[in-house]
């Protein structure tokens, strides 16, 4: 995967600060600031982005290790809900907590696993996240039947 | 802003790898994995979501900073290109290029200034990036008749 590149772009969707940001596959995000500036609330806002990616990144992870170890994950539900915090002129996040919900009869030691190796070692977004922020993850397991 | 809370959550919208995030406005975007491994191909990747968020945020910055200006923004357009670079088991941006599009009747070192005040200061997204990734831009400035 080294030098691989990775590329988007994005267009303005009205006279202010309203995006279409798409990838090289032609699928896309809207985005947008808040409505005091003139956001019309139709996208999400870039801060978001990066909240969602760490969900996205991690859940396809938990997936692919869950299967591999021969777990039944019928479902996966995750919230991410972080603190900022203001560092110079730029408020970053200063902590990200990753929470999720896993419905099927799975192992507790499993999914505690897999969501470890996620986050600490193949989530390319929470690499990425946690020089800035303080990842931290909780589960809980729903049974069905 | 010290304080400020942001939250998501996402959902899985198959039994395997795509899912839909939403923020709590209620305004969502789809993520899916690589087709290798099960995407349907109607999502963005998530850490493709990280270069749309440096696009967002930063275009909003330099919108709002262009207006304070007094400088006639007509349109603008960004390209982000990452370079993708293996760090143990995952794969980080390590450079990510940010190019501009403007239109309309601008001072280049206005441009200028706005784009760096943006990278440099204001913009969140890539404040929190630039601890795993050299970030540079360029602009172009299209004068409109």
């Amino acid at each position: 995967m080294s030098d691989n590149i990775t590329k988007i772009s994005m267009e303005r969707i009205d006279d202010h600060v309203n995006f279409r940001a798409t990838n090289t596959t032609g699928n896309s995000i809207l985005m947008d600031g808040s409505e005091a500036i003139g956001g019309k609330g139709n996208g999400v806002r870039p801060m978001e982005t990066l909240l969602m990616g760490v969900a996205g990144c991690s859940s396809i992870d938990i997936v692919l290790i869950l299967k591999k170890m021969k777990q039944e994950l019928v479902d996966i539900k995750v919230d991410v809900s972080a603190t900022r915090i203001k560092v110079a002129d730029a408020t970053e996040f200063d902590t990200i907590k990753v929470h999720y919900d896993l419905w099927g009869p799975l192992k507790e030691s499993k999914v505690e696993k897999a969501i470890e190796m996620s986050l600490e070692k193949y989530c390319s977004v929470s690499k990425m996240l946690e020089a800035k922020s303080e990842i931290t993850s909780s589960y809980k397991i729903h049974e069905t039947t």
